[in-house]
């Protein structure tokens, strides 16, 4: 929905509600999208009106709307509804986004919320979060249609039609043996445009391609993006039908993914968390964890330049150029670990290729350096340093910005070797790195050619 | 499908191929999915062997196999058919497909195909290529079935059963007037559980959120998301149903955007291309443009060291500490500017709340900040820099990480509320632009402390 359409329906639900239309107000939500009412939630002026919004609304509205909320606007409503009405509306949407609602809540909450619910629906909860987090059996919904090989086409779509209604999807219907093992899917489109006398064993697609209960979420969302899925079945260890993924919650593992990355590459700990809902301390206890190792790390520059006191004491002008040249090796190793990070996220390469890597990132590295270091020799003269010490400064770039690339492309490269995310390698490492080696060249060529 | 499973499949191919037994061969690459035949063609061992096998494939797998393989492995393959074949192939798959194989192609070259094409087919894939690059008309397909309002559940029943296989997905039926303008949408679902003898407008659901033709394909993707849709159809100027933009090519666009944003986040511009289709002269071109800017920028601090020679020559140990403090400065930027620039993203923070952003930031960056400056109180005086050096170090720390992560969340909030993508703004970019300020408050607070 456009931004112009979503801020007359905010216009005209915080109307309603000031004048105290609650009749007109509840009719006026039930016309639109659960995921907008949640965002017209967001945005109303009060807690006090949010809540008013939320308890008009149907349960099954209620639920879909809460799932599609920050969890730290979705806690506090929670906390101020009866909790038999906040298990009644967890009852009406799908397993997946009820344990997902009631994984964030306090212990004692959950537990009494998760009591409150039918037995039905309860024990499945239970069931969903007793796996492992970030595992398949955490997305998945067991809210799955089951099939046998004997039905006729015409006996599935009358068993369709008096289905309960919470089935996630019937998009692919699986088939299953008496033992409830998976052995064949029917594309609802095939069911419908199969003769109705033909059986399900027939139609079938044998050898589904599933995944396992404990699978990790990001290789279930790889897999379904890679074959174009809209869902894919879960087995457990014996192959036993347990569940479901549906690939829109495949686009939240794949969101949810990047979000890591990036906040790896930045140099962070993920948040786990929206920006706002996560607590200033946190922020900073998933920061300084990277900071502290680097500040040590760095640490070694002095180490470095105390080391070759006795150059840049004659030739004081090297010093000048000090933070250029460790910017300019940062920059670029950045630039190549984020490259080759999200080629490796994206299966475009592969450890074994590490060589080819490595070669091309020379060039461009050497290439980039001799570009900058002929500026840097420039700019120098202009600074009046003499020309032996604008030498060493264009010699050294190039060298530089070589060891960047090579050391931002390695690092990475050999995390993927040795079975470590190569997302924990972030640009601030790589400069971290780079920097005290860095400095090395620079005052070794100068000590070389200067004294 | 598991990697094991994949070896398994690529030797007993190779095994085929090398022994020649092409029809068991051929009847061994029909079991497998197009995903999969793509991977193991990628990885069988010459381009001889990768053509033989994709000449086995009967015209449908081999377009699907095509648009899965990079556009460099694709484009060497289909310059070594005749171009007829490859035409009967590019008609077998969904227009949008064939339109993203044939926009890689020189131009001469994607003339000559489509020429090639079947004259209603031809017209398509020029229709879709005709749209700007990155619209939702370039990545969806034309294969929509239409209803009619007057139909009946049992004729639209009966209409699916004998419809042409290529319409992309049936998940969604779209109901239009005479004139084509959208009118409403029937998930499948609803028909099949439907009364047969129920029209099409009594059981559609009018008010059908759809996008533009000259939309922007993030914006599409993120509707998608927003609103866990399988499908979203296409609308053009005058609410004529134009195509379907299916969820699977949403994936492929959020990982598409993804990864232009980390390779900015590490200050490249974005490839396009995966890592080893993309020539090196052409990463080359994507790196420096930054990196120069960055460079020149970087003298800056050149300009700084040169202005406080006087505090630096009398007191020669603060050099000591020079690329540590940048360091730390460059990191703590860098970390901000990761989690704002995908709170941006993510529509998690906007830029009206700048304030409490920047609050948030302030605290988190003198907290680190205090925390590292008594680590580096204690490094300096290991170094024996005497108390006096030492205090400037300690004191200096907190007020360049307050200052680096103000920085690092006001740039990103300001390209935002000036409408420029703040995914341009990069770890590197923040880092430079904190170097030169960082050493001023260093060298600074030394003059008013030592001097």
């Amino acid at each position: 929905m456009s931004e112009r359409l979503q801020a007359q329906h905010l216009e005209t639900v915080r109307a309603l509600l000031s004048s105290g239309q609650l009749t007109r107000l509840s009719a006026y939500l039930a016309q639109l999208h659960p995921a907008d009412v949640a965002e017209i939630l967001t945005e109303v002026d009060s807690f006090r009106q949010r809540l008013a919004l939320l308890r008009l609304l149907p349960d099954e509205v209620a639920g879909e709307v809460l799932s599609e909320l920050e969890p730290d606007v979705a806690q506090p409503l929670m906390a101020h509804m009866s909790p038999e009405r906040v298990a009644d509306i967890l009852e009406e949407i799908a397993t997946d986004d009820a344990a997902e609602i009631l994984e964030d809540l306090p212990n004692v909450v959950r537990e009494e919320l998760i009591t409150l619910m039918e037995p039905e629906e309860a024990a499945e909860v239970r069931e969903l979060l007793a796996y492992p987090e970030e595992s398949a059996g955490r997305i998945m919904t067991q809210d799955v249609v089951r099939l046998r090989r004997r039905w006729t086409v015409e006996e599935t779509l009358d068993y369709l039609r008096h289905l309960d209604k919470t089935a996630e999807t019937i998009y692919y219907l699986y088939v299953v043996d008496d033992e409830d093992h998976l052995v064949g899917v029917v594309p609802l489109r095939a069911l419908v445009t199969a003769p109705p006398e033909a059986t399900i064993g027939q139609i079938m697609t044998p050898n589904v391609i599933s995944v396992r209960v404990d699978d990790d979420q990001e290789d279930v969302a790889e897999l379904v993006a890679k074959y174009n899925f809209l869902a894919v079945p879960v087995v457990d260890r014996d192959g036993r039908l347990v569940g479901i993924v549906t690939v829109d919650d495949v686009v939240d593992v794949l969101e949810e993914e990047a979000t890591e990355d990036i906040q790896r590459l930045g140099g962070s700990e993920p948040l786990d968390m929206p920006y706002f809902a996560t607590p200033a301390w946190a922020i900073v206890r998933k920061r300084i964890g990277w900071l502290l190792l680097l500040f040590v790390g760095g640490t070694l520059t002095g180490s470095v330049l105390r080391h070759f006191a006795y150059v840049s004491e004659r030739f004081s002008a090297l010093n000048v150029f000090v933070p250029l040249l460790i910017g300019t090796g940062g920059n670029a190793g950045s630039q190549t670990v984020a490259t080759i990070i999200r080629a490796l996220a994206l299966g475009e390469v592969r450890p074994r290729e590490a060589f080819r890597v490595m070669s091309r990132e020379a060039i461009t590295g050497l290439t980039i350096g001799v570009v900058l270091g002929t500026i840097a020799f420039g700019r120098a003269m202009l600074w009046q340093t003499g020309v032996a010490v604008a030498l060493v400064v264009a010699l050294s770039v190039p060298f530089i910005t070589l060891w960047a690339s090579l050391i931002g492309a390695l690092i990475p490269l050999l995390a993927e070797y040795l079975g470590v995310d190569p997302a924990v390698i972030s640009g601030p490492l790589i400069a971290t790195l780079v920097d005290a080696t860095g400095l090395a060249i620079y005052f070794g060529m100068a000590s070389v050619m200067l004294l």
